[in-house]
């Protein structure tokens, strides 16, 4: 960490910042410049010791140097992490499909759009179970009839389940059901969830936030891994911008930076990250192409007739189409779908 | 709601939209223009209504016509809330003055903080107990023990105590301390704790999102307001955007925005919305100018040495010189300070 | 178009809007709704009339329907267009790869870049002669001696030449030795350059302004194309967001939503849209993965000596690793690099 | 100017480093952390070395010190530049409030709105002869007879006019006519114009960018002032941000913003800020509270009719009030409306 004095300062400033730099265990190193002095504060930094500088007197600017996250850095950790949901393995060689519903609504619908996707090579089953809804007034899940839906549907088929959880309070309920929990973009930053789905022994997907900085989310994940859950997936899903053709602006260049920043897999939704449909292919195949270790894809029997996102809903026909493409640019890359 | 159809639509698609929204009680208003034809739907739609619509064929876009929020709204309740909270009016004609540190750190600094803003003339003591934090290795706040030292606080000042509540297991606990419960940023679209505290018997202060537009802000009271609680305070505390000089833009013009959409009162908080302490004293009199009801401001004996927010506090002596600025544009305005 | 009327309005404000419609040569079709009465707006509308409307007394809203660009659109031209640059097709089957360094630097740094690129497969030399700087104190650019260099090196490899050009004045010059004329993001909406560029016979290359919608983007292609030009190619390049990470968010969804709306070619920049080196080939693969025509990319012999955009700045040796990864990539979406 | 070195660079790379900064004219000061070590570089930096140390191998990240505007910050200028018009003095004590049309329609409609505003005590006169415009098929000003009816209008009135340039060849003859050379918010980064208009003998009023940081509207501020003219007024105008209720989001915070990084007089415009004429008042009080040096406001005989930015326009009733809501906030902090 540095810190840049104002142009002007005191020499007395200077000599009262190193003697408070010393009380607080750290020593100072001043190098005057041309246009500036700065102060190299040496010792172990910690991110919040930033605002404590920048108020002290003669401080124009303190610069962080290293990043305040650690267990979810490549430095850290080189190799990248790969993590296993039963025959399933995320962040390795193979792209992992996950498809499914936004919400589950029923039998019939959940366990027709299981029995598709698994057809078409979907190796997880998404579906919502607890849903966020921005108005008071909309659908908001089945609840725990949606999470044993979710096991029956995950016991027929094979396929490990991935769903959402809201609060606190869920976390034990869901565990009880679902392969991999979700943290949603709204919730990236509610920071008692990251605690308590720290301490369970289940895969976390953690979204990235609507308007969450790259690391902000990896501060996120930190959470997390801080509370001894090292199974951490990250999930790009589109970043709020002032273009208002679509409703997210779908964040691919958070795929290699992710890649080069973290040993995290990260799974790309393009569902979201574009909210229509007919976007949905070609940004799952950017998002291959760019190097995500997965896809989180939204289907429905009849997204004319779905209860939640139908609009960005692939139906049976046109998410086969998607595998289908997914399979070449995938191996055009070096990866392959299982 | 109006359904505009693509272009090269055909007339059985039309029929068939016809015959849809009829089954869903609805009736529709065909009208051709010269370059599209448009469906207006006749009968109480409902916000989720349109993302139904755009998966239909031959539709190309849905265009809600009411607002998404009833209970908020100034079309629902033309003369605007006020919200009694001991001896305070908040949303009257007097500017409510809100100040304290940002997380209570110890009694020493709560009690000097608390005398100190009493005396210059604040109405309502703020501090934080739980606190939010991007980082899991910074400091998190005293938990219960900063909330009995807030209760004393107001015990011997007789000022209301304002303070925020993170998770919905904390809701009971924080409401036997404090008279307002805050609602932070982050967790304005944290649904079940906004459920939570649509039951309690205390007044919500509901802070809008870094990214969430204001009729998401509006929906996310909508929340508390359906579940019973009638008093709601919003405050508005800098948005995300592209500009780095500051942690967050300023968002001022949400406060007439929301005073001509909603009946509800609206706060400000420049030491947030700016992350500067110099800045906070040149936007609070702009706030008030603009119609604020009330500031929110983070004052500390020592901003050099506070564990949170230093750069954006306040000392006492900066904060008697907002209120000495705050009383005479107050006046201008057509309110003031008590 | 359709006038939203404002709740509470009285039957005379319908009476008078209905009066004025007609009188500018429209008509006015109403239709109550449960809580809103809406106007539709009969005749052919043009898109200032939006803010003529929406000043009337009773007004709340005006929601225009059709897009206010014509020519642009893919509505009017349903096939997608094609543009034939010396032995060069943009638009068509084949992948175009434009590649050179950000700007002209001398004879030795142009011709063996030019060199490099051609024998690794590009098919059209950029190079910038005229450069926009954020500040008045860098390099900007050779001028009319970088022209002559472009040309040399056209000449001798074979490859056109796309070039930028800022200021209307430049515009005879530079068409003199360019075979496209790209105008900057900044320039976007410089709307006298737009006129200027619209009256030439050259292909004009169309970038996307930092913080322009896909909207104003293809508005400002509709000033060239209105003037007589049909032959604009887009060129995305990242938009500004919140992130801070890379200088620009790579907008990878711009391109399918342009194949969407448009007929016309549409290019991607990853270098100008990342910033760094080490994702301009990530986000190369991932934009013609998405359906992109094309691709420019920033190449220099030593980048670490580079005059402008060393940073994001491919060596030869990194500029034939993408080329080698483009192949299969376009191969896997049915396309191919010539 | 600090480089951060890349965790596990080697010994010769720093080796490297340091010579090609002394290659350049600088020395290197190496500084070893605990986490990362750094080389400060000594000597005159300026901005573009940024991108080339940025290139060099083992680099990290370049991080400026030292700020890249000179002339345009209040380090090289401590006191406040006030610019003599005519009568008035901009960026003294004294709120300046110039008024008109947004476009010139006719010598009616403007001579009316002169005095109109003249009379409600304004100072300067605005008006557009030269219109930007999203559209090709919008009105784009009537040119030249433009600008002899608003130097007819500045005869009668006594109010000295500005009014806007947009491109480098018409800057000889809107300076014949004009008082104040407007660059609109589109062409702040339109170099070759800043260029010019930093060559004539008139004040040049800059609006923001839409999308321009802080930083980057002080660099264009500087093409001007590097130019050799001194009398650059800086207004801010909004910027674009994900809200959709407004055009833009009104930037208050600029306002102090500039006031503490230059010496140069700052405007704000809340009708362009905001959009919606209902909040042009709310927003003109606050940006004088919160330190702006004057205002721009557009105002229109009858704003129904207007054929450019009605529905932002006050009308005369509604502009007098404005004035009558200004003096007694000038006053609450210090300044006053002549």
């Amino acid at each position: 960490m540095f810190i840049v004095m104002r142009a002007g300062h005191n020499e007395s400033e200077i000599a009262d910042i190193i003697k408070r730099l010393q009380q607080l265990g750290f020593s100072g190193h001043i190098s005057h410049g041309v246009e500036r002095t700065v102060i190299g504060v040496v010792g172990q930094t910690y991110p919040e010791l930033k605002e404590t500088l920048e108020a002290w007197p003669g401080v124009e600017d303190v610069v962080p140097i290293s990043k305040p996250y650690k267990l979810a850095s490549r430095e850290f950790q080189p190799h990248s992490t790969t993590i296993k949901v039963g025959h399933v393995t995320i962040g390795g060689d193979t792209i992992v499909m996950m498809a499914g519903p936004c919400a589950v609504e029923s039998e019939e619908q959940l366990m027709a759009t299981a029995r598709a996707v698994k057809s078409a090579g979907a190796h997880i089953l998404r579906g919502g179970a607890f849903k966020p809804s921005t108005s008071p007034y909309t659908f908001r899940g089945l609840g725990e009839d949606g999470l044993k839906l979710l096991a029956q549907a995950s016991k027929e088929t094979g396929m490990p389940v991935v769903t959402e959880v809201m609060t606190v309070n869920d976390v034990e309920l869901v565990s009880r059901y679902a392969d991999i929990l979700q943290i949603g973009a709204r919730n990236m930053q509610n920071f008692n969830l990251l605690d308590e789905v720290g301490k369970i022994k289940k895969p976390v997907m953690l979204k990235r936030g609507m308007s969450a900085t790259i690391q902000e989310w990896l501060l996120s994940a930190e959470y997390v891994l801080s509370q001894g859950n090292k199974r951490v997936i990250l999930c790009a899903r589109g970043i709020r911008t002032f273009e208002t053709h679509t409703r997210n602006t779908m964040d691919i260049d958070a795929i290699p930076i992710i890649k080069r920043l973290s040993h995290l897999p990260v799974i790309a939704d393009p569902s979201h990250g574009t909210g229509k449909w007919y976007l949905v292919t070609p940004l799952a195949v950017a998002a291959v192409a760019a190097g995500a270790d997965g896809l989180l894809v939204e289907v429905h029997p009849n997204p004319e007739a779905a209860l939640k996102d139908g609009p960005q809903s692939l139906n049976f026909h046109n998410f086969a189409q998607l595998m289908a493409q997914i399979s070449p640019v995938a191996a055009a890359v070096g990866r392959r779908v299982a």
